[in-house]
């Protein structure tokens, strides 16, 4: 078992993927928020203006997508073909999920992956001030295209 | 209880700090990895060249500490005096520290958590050519300074 | 009657500011988007689902706020105090405005036009599948401040 | 008539263009700028230096081209194969004209109205020493290819 | 003999390269360092924890390659395949090799000299401290594929 | 002797610089490029148009200072309150110069660095066409303010 992005050497490289044909590629990923009480209701308290919270954390995380090459080191840059961000409540839980897709020759899971993160950051940074102790977890949700094929969690 | 980013409209927006004091400021926030055992094995493998693995998410986490403003919509600019990013094992989890200083007028807690965040995807990057199933939570440890002063987890 | 962007050789500079006084500041700009009868009436119509449109381009102008002195080769980074976007309707024309304010040696002029513009093209944007003959025009509103003082249009 | 970047439930997204294909796209934007009588002879007097103003108008609206997706947020990334931007007089105003043209699979109108902008906005920061006053007026002139077919204003 | 991003007006342009095939390509770039003998001394001593400076270089050479388009005002973007970024020590000079691939329309040099240009500024940041007398020249080094076909120095 | 960028592990790090005190500091660097004769002549020839051959290389370089600390790993974001760069023949010989100045806790010699750079691999990308020949050193020239002092090559 090795670390595709290192060399022989040890060394970081952002591997040739030159010869590799272009197919379609799909990701999902999931960043779910554990929201203290507080926080749960002010986001559903029907009185308080929000509109723009989970609106503006959409849209952070749509363009983190299209970063996602200039912060992933060794990322290769993409022509992402969609993004969408959606949110969902699992009971106290905020579900975040973001789905991008691609022609390409590498997969777009670092991309869905990041937009999920950024959007739950974003969360975070609208909602500090009501409490600080929220936390978030991330993951692959699935993927598909590719010589690896589809993967699901 | 109402969201300090929102206006009265319940729109968005970069509230005005133009009169807050600059104080001393610093953060910590916190990327826990669950890594598979093939991870595990890899990345504490001593025959398995991977120097580069973890250096290469401290660059990526430091250089994010420096993009918070620009990925967090509603987030001020900052001028960070000092980033740092460390590694340690927790049994199998792999367990990331962002620290952040600055003399500002704002905090520094978004910035830690972005610097984590994207250590941790970067990690994710370079190991998930092994496996796809590691996840990571993400949670503030500590920040000081401000009028809000200080905050543990 | 001279450039101050230019040297006596005729040739581009970013100004010395090294030794003007930090103060405060504060600007207002002004984009007026002319539109269409359709798009007005599908902006306006409440049985179509609309509500990030402007929600959407408020983000892109405050984050553009924040780019200006990458966008306009000349300008110096400045640490923004506030931003904020406002719709208004006046008749068939959408009335976008975008504060700025700073504590800094130059002023934020650039920096609330750059983000009217931006927010006025993120409009066009979502519009423009059903009439690209939407046009916009930008202008400074008011400034205060700094050495030269203020101004109003 | 509805928002292709707004979905069912009025949410943002950045829309699906998976499966359309790629083909040569053009468009063209103009930006004109009314200048009061003290920027227009200070542009047209030939005893300022003054070489650069527009030269650096030009780099930074063709700069801004390349950024187009980063600034408008549902934009997607595109490999532009051409952009320049032109300028002429119109009595006292300055018609600036940003043309671009891509190989892809969605149109090139907002990179071109991005120059346009971005190229009126240095004009503008390079002469607002002399006077504020300045306005400009941003639309699309043309645009070809794709399924929508051609466009003139 | 003329310049290719000038048209007949001596104005800059970023060339249309719409009608272009897309062809593999190849381009790697050198920068040598010139160090101090306390330089090359700290560089080389073993007793002093050092680990991370050539791999800090490497990756902001790496990142430097996928901004190429975004710091050199004509080049047009590029859907880079392969980065890589060496270092070896001729005598007291430290030798860095950045390699890079595409499948595209224009050719990847600027984007070699680039990321060989950034990782001997990270190099140079790094050991400035102990003599800021460091000196780097940087040059191509070959290029192939494209229709001025293959290029050795 | 050690490295400030390296703590004890060896690991890279951005340097707590929040207890230093804002100085006034300046930094020159230059960077002399060796052109092949025949893109001496295509320069200096009166007859083909070049204007902005220059002129972009010049704004590129201004741009570059201030994304200095976005492209160098540890660099400490800074307020650049000037920026220039300015060509010189020295023989065949081109000789860029860029000078900058801040107030802030750290020096400018990487921003002078960075942008002298730029400029050059912009010259280069404008005359690759008549010959990729072309090579260039950089240097650093002079640096006033901080703990450091003064330094001149």
């Amino acid at each position: 078992m090795s670390f595709t992005h290192i060399d022989e050497q040890g060394q970081a490289i952002m591997v040739d993927v030159s010869g590799k044909p272009e197919t379609s590629r799909e990701a999902q990923a999931r960043a779910r928020l554990q929201l203290p009480d507080a926080v749960v209701s002010a986001l559903r308290d029907e009185t308080i203006p929000k509109g723009d919270v989970l609106g503006t954390a959409r849209i952070a995380g749509i363009q983190a997508v299209k970063k996602c090459s200039e912060l992933i080191p060794l990322c290769h840059p993409l022509p992402v073909t969609k993004a969408a961000v959606t949110f969902d409540w699992d009971r106290d839980e905020l579900v975040i999920v973001c789905s991008v897709k691609t022609r390409g020759v590498t997969g777009v899971e670092m991309e869905a992956l990041t937009g999920a993160s950024v959007a739950a950051l974003t969360v975070y940074d609208m909602c500090k001030a009501i409490d600080k102790g929220i936390t978030f977890d991330v993951s692959l949700v699935s993927k598909s295209g590719g010589k690896s094929g589809d993967w699901h969690a």
